[in-house]
């Protein structure tokens, strides 16, 4: 083929080399927050790790593995990876940890408490004890990440294309990967050098005084022939797909390796469910394995880390190779790359020089391929590096581990800073902190029981979910496949809505709507001596709507509709219902959740002013700005300052103790209201009529709303104790998980349970 | 009781008595075109008569019995009454009517031609049977209105409570009624005189020469005992609910009618399935059967008839009875009707001083209850044609008869007339033209098959349809709860559409969005050498669109994408697919109907400019504005004056024979496009392709649109042959039910048909 440095010369492949397909896996073991390995099962909460495709366990019990999906862009699986952390960390054990390391945390003296994972699967098992006969059951403790990494499709095509090979795409797709890999396996001593984090073990890792035990602090000792590595007569050679599945063929054979999947290379060729499979539909991908986790990371690994493992691939296929034996290459760099491992941190590397030349060719490359000047000082960044060993990651850890005396209560501290981070806005979901509290409830539902999610459409809240072979179609979380397409709009439509459920014998206020003055005042008759609500049909903030409690004369009641019709063309008067209102969130046959909405108030303590209660009362976390938080932040804005003149009050009057003053006349949520989880003390009558009204509406899924003047009060065939306002189509769920006062229901997780069988 | 003429001087009393409900059945004749009875039966098309709730036979097959729903009002009930009409004008065969007239037309010499109704029901038939042997079955013949009327349940039970009354409130209103039907019955030779429409018999009326045969013309056969009544010793008490009950009885009992339903009153009490039931229960509306078919109504009457008939029950409450036995003021009023049913309609009546006092009373109550002007005008007016009997119904059919030479030849050319008019404008509903074309067509069905339509909001286009027992509620024609919430969304955003449809393995353009030009840019290697679509991503009137049918270069790429963003934050870039786009109507698994539309056009003949067969085209009546038709006009603006100009044209060229010109460039309906049915002409594996995509979506109901290069084609496995561009949630269905061409679907009866089973 072409040189490939010419060939992205030409414009339209430079900048389709840049795009590509991304996937991490990242191991973790469980510990307590006293840094000692867990000694729980896996959290069920997990569900069943048989199918779970995101949240696994590796070798033992306690090792969490977290597997993003492919994504495209290293934004995208740094995000997915961050969510996984999310669900994992808020998910363990009040007392657990993930453990910040690569190597594990003291291991205990007997192997039998290290569990082997508790897998459903009698082979799974069979495999995970053989490695513990063979490897011992302390190395298989080590953690780390993995890098997929797959070209972009239209690249390669293009690429081959333009190369004026003469091999079918197939081949030369596999050629690629091949170089990649073989370029990767050669220069790996350089990720090694910059990522490795891996200086020191704790006790329990080396039992007794195994032969050459190295001599720490090394770089990374995950990344030497003290780490997780196969026996150093096993070789796999990498010059051809043949060469490669023939060598590995050979080592399954003679029983050097179990099975395929036991062949623990830096880089290993993917694409197929074995290697047989990849040789026959060509490589697919490839699956870096030799990455440390980064104690500084909190989820293991940077973005920049990302995008610079990215590059060096890219890299890996601009380079060209040596003209030797590609076999004799990959030994050497597996040679050079145990010598760095073992090298001091803080000491110069041994190959400062070849590193130097490896920069001059990544600058250049990406000059070549325009890369932003962003990117470009990332890479600059590595030359500074090279020069300051200080400064790479087992670097910075020795400093670290020295000011805090040991290793040890580095990886606590920072463990526990990183477990406690996952609380501080246990509403959101990382890496989908852009979307809608309640998709990202949602979103760590699915992650957390294994349900695959896609997002089909990012700002229209759009997911497509699948689990055991379903798949199902989300969108703002509630809207699902559960209702039909006329309920929604049959709930959109108040007056609709109110005639469905009068006619299946609810209580709705009853009610006429006027399209004149003319036929309005006619109907005067039917309002008079009783309470009365006179309203534009579609009400706007409020405008134009009257209330008289206690009826209304001709005269107002006139005044009142010329009001409404100021607003509207159409003008609603209905019975006016007195008493509190309640959210009813209603799931299929049940009430699941009830919500008591309380005006913007504060209560005094006998010194503060309003000014300084509202100040406290707003520094609540779950209080924000613009929906991305349960609650919203109380104003003192001038609606808030004229409701206190009107009580003869100002933000500088002090209230005495227990006093509650109210900022605003409207209960929602959104002007600072308060929201009240009243589940528990709801009488059942109520849950009942809320459930089956949505059932007569035919609904599934809705937040509906009832006038109750006394919950307490006897219910008796002419007083049934409510009224039904409106029924919501799109009911907010966040405030119902994360409410001001009372329990939180997590009502995403009971929708996901009315979707799909068996995730609870 | 306080007399009613004090109690609604009380303000809020009075504006609730001018509230009622009321319901009309309407009895027609089906005769050939040249008026003779038909010998068909009635249409099947109708489906089950069993429980058909508004279209019905009465005594014999050839009477089609037309049952409104109750309406609260005069315009309602007329516009259930036209809608009634409009069906089963349009169901009948082609070269049949239905008779104008109350009397009905020639009658077959031989009674065994005259055909009882075929109902399922042997309890019915047999029924009939006895009054064909009673009667006679020429009698029965004879067709009507009957009109039901219930006043304001808020009025009565405030009148209730004004009233001081001692009663309950069963028994009160159950007087209430017995005094309007008491008046009724007193004064109904008033409605004979002014209403009586019957005034001479067709041949085999009657039969041979039977005693007192009337002396014709007269005002109403019909009303007098020439018409279809009991014997002369049937007589019913309404002095008190038990004295009509032992009545009826008793005349049961001595077999003088064989069941209560026998009774053919004036009026009859109503409001439970037996007498024994409303005595039970109390009288719930009462049932008005003396008024003649008006052969000047389109309908049988009109909605002043309507109106004044609403007024005149009022009057019957609002009137003091004659301080006499009530038996004997009703066989006054017997006797009185008879006279006047039998006075030749052109001479005054005899009882034109009682009808003066009628008409004062009138007047009085209609100012008491603040009567519009517009109502006191149809009152007055009843004044005149109390001095002028030559405009009364029956007098005004009689100048008419005698210009046409005889009554048969007026009630033809009528019947023809009235025939036609309900096919003049095919895709509406009388009665409900207000409403969107696909909404009447749906009711046009419902009516049709016997499914009950409620409207729950006019201008949402929200019904509720009753059928069997089950009830489902319809927007738009097309919403329904056959499509799930989710689905619709998802069809709503194009995006996703699209990439569910690709993981479908279904063929659709490839594209990108974009929300920054920079990525725009990064990504034109994708786009190279390929037809592409540069777009905003919510496309408003095809603003900002760039089509490069043979790929784009760089430059003009980015030209592009600058004005695409002008109009959106996002920007689809998307490949081209050239062809023929063709709109494929999905219902269920099956692919229904498949429109083609083509661009507003005219084809020359030769003489006529472009303006003139512009003008000519838009005759068609389908053509329109607003929406308010299938298709709509073509218009001749500055958007087609300049299409013209590109094409060396101008509204004054002259065209040559089948020289096809368009006007404009896009193909929409909505701008004077055409709209061609290709259903039957469309290969099969095309409509499965749309059938299966629907069902790929999840949908039910769905309006797809395929790009098709050339339908006849081969197609290979790289080539499917089209390209799916958006499926439409809300797809018109009329445009398929009335094209400009081609064979119409029935597209919302296909819906009806899967929401409920056994309607066709």
């Amino acid at each position: 083929m072409k040189n490939i440095q010419q060939l992205l010369s030409e414009l339209p492949i430079r900048s389709l080399f840049k795009e590509s397909r991304i996937g991490i896996e990242k191991e973790s073991q469980r510990v307590t927050l006293s840094g000692e390995l867990a000694t729980t099962d896996h959290p069920k909460e997990f569900g069943n790790r048989a199918f779970h495709p995101t949240i696994q366990t590796d070798f033992s019990e306690t090792q969490v593995e977290m597997i993003t999906p492919v994504a495209n862009s290293e934004r995208e699986v740094f995000e997915h990876l961050a969510s996984l952390h999310d669900v994992v960390r808020r998910t363990l054990p009040e007392n657990e940890m993930l453990w910040p390391l690569s190597m594990p945390p003291v291991l205990p003296e007997n192997d039998d408490a290290i569990k082997i994972a508790k897998l459903a699967s009698d082979k799974d098992v069979a495999y995970r004890e053989h490695l513990a006969k063979t490897y011992g059951k302390r190395k298989q403790m080590v953690s780390g990440i993995h890098y997929n990494f797959e070209f972009d499709s239209v690249f390669l095509k293009q690429l081959h294309e333009k190369s004026d090979s003469t091999q079918t795409f197939k081949d030369f797709k596999t050629d690629v990967y091949l170089k990649v890999s073989r370029n990767y396996l050669r220069y790996r001593w350089f990720v090694t050098y910059m990522m490795g984090a891996a200086p020191l073990s704790e006790e329990g890792y080396f039992t007794g005084c195994p032969k050459g035990r190295p001599n720490m602090p090394v770089r990374s000792i995950r990344n030497s022939n003290f780490g997780y590595t196969n026996d150093e007569s096993v070789f796999v050679s990498y010059k051809s797909m043949d060469d490669y599945a023939t060598s590995i063929q050979k080592l399954v054979e003679t029983g050097k390796i179990s099975e395929e999947k036991e062949f623990y290379s830096a880089v290993r060729l993917r694409g197929g469910s074995s290697v047989a499979a990849i040789q026959e539909k060509g490589v697919g991908y490839i699956e870096i394995r030799n990455i440390d986790n980064n104690p500084f990371a909190n989820y293991g690994i940077t973005e920049e880390q990302i995008k610079l493992l990215h590059y060096f691939l890219m890299l890996m296929l601009w380079l060209d190779e040596a003209p030797i034996d590609s076999d004799e290459w990959l030994r050497e760099g597996e040679r050079l790359n145990n010598q760095v491992a073992l090298e001091n941190p803080l000491a110069p590397t041994s190959q400062i020089e070849e590193g130097e030349r490896l920069l001059i060719a990544w600058l250049e490359m990406m000059e070549s391929i325009e890369s932003s000047d962003d990117d470009i000082g990332l890479v600059k960044e590595l030359g500074r590096l090279l020069a300051n060993p200080e400064e790479t990651l087992a670097g910075k850890m020795l400093t670290e581990i020295k000011a805090q005396e040991t290793q040890e209560k580095f990886a606590i501290e920072l463990g526990n800073t990183y477990q406690a981070s996952a609380w501080e806005k246990p509403y959101q979901l990382a890496g989908f902190r852009d979307m809608e509290l309640s998709t990202q409830l949602l979103l760590f539902d699915c992650l957390q029981k294994g349900i695959s999610a896609e997002i089909l459409d990012r700002q229209d809240q759009f997911l497509k979910l699948s689990f055991d072979g379903k798949v199902e179609y989300v969108k703002k979380a509630n809207m699902t496949s559960l209702d039909t397409y006329v309920v929604s709009l049959m709930m959109e439509n108040k007056t609709v809505t109110k005639k469905v459920l009068d006619q299946a014998g609810f209580k709705v206020p009853a009610g006429k709507e006027f399209t004149t003055k003319e036929d309005a005042i006619a109907s005067y008759a039917y309002f008079i001596d009783r309470g009365i609500v006179v309203k534009p049909k579609s009400t706007n903030y409020g405008l134009g709507i009257s209330i008289f409690k206690e009826g209304a004369s001709l005269e107002d009641y006139s005044e009142a509709i010329d009001i409404a019709f100021k607003e509207d063309t159409e003008v609603l008067v209905e019975e006016f219902l007195p008493g509190t209102e309640y959210r009813f969130f209603v799931i299929g046959d049940k009430t699941e959740a009830i919500m008591l909405r309380v005006p913007a108030n504060v209560k005094g303590d006998g010194v503060s002013t309003i000014a300084q209660l509202v100040e406290v009362k707003n520094q609540d976390s779950l209080r924000g700005t613009k929906h991305r938080t349960p609650l919203q932040l109380i104003e003192l804005g001038p609606i808030e300052k004229l409701m206190l003149k009107e009580q003869g009050l100002t933000v500088e009057s002090v209230l005495e103790k227990d006093q509650v003053v109210y900022l605003r006349e409207n209960s929602n949520v959104s002007t600072g209201g308060d929201s009240i989880d009243m589940t528990d003390e709801m009488p059942e009558y109520y849950k009942e009529v809320a459930a089956k009204a949505v059932q007569a509406l035919g609904a599934t899924i809705s937040g509906i709303d009832l006038i109750i003047p006394d919950v307490d009060a006897e219910v008796t065939p002419d007083n049934p104790g409510y009224g039904i306002i409106e029924a919501n189509f799109n009911p907010a769920m966040h405030m119902h998980a994360f409410p001001f006062a009372g329990k939180g229901r997590r009502l995403t997780l009971k929708v996901l349970e009315r979707l799909f069988n068996g995730i609870s």
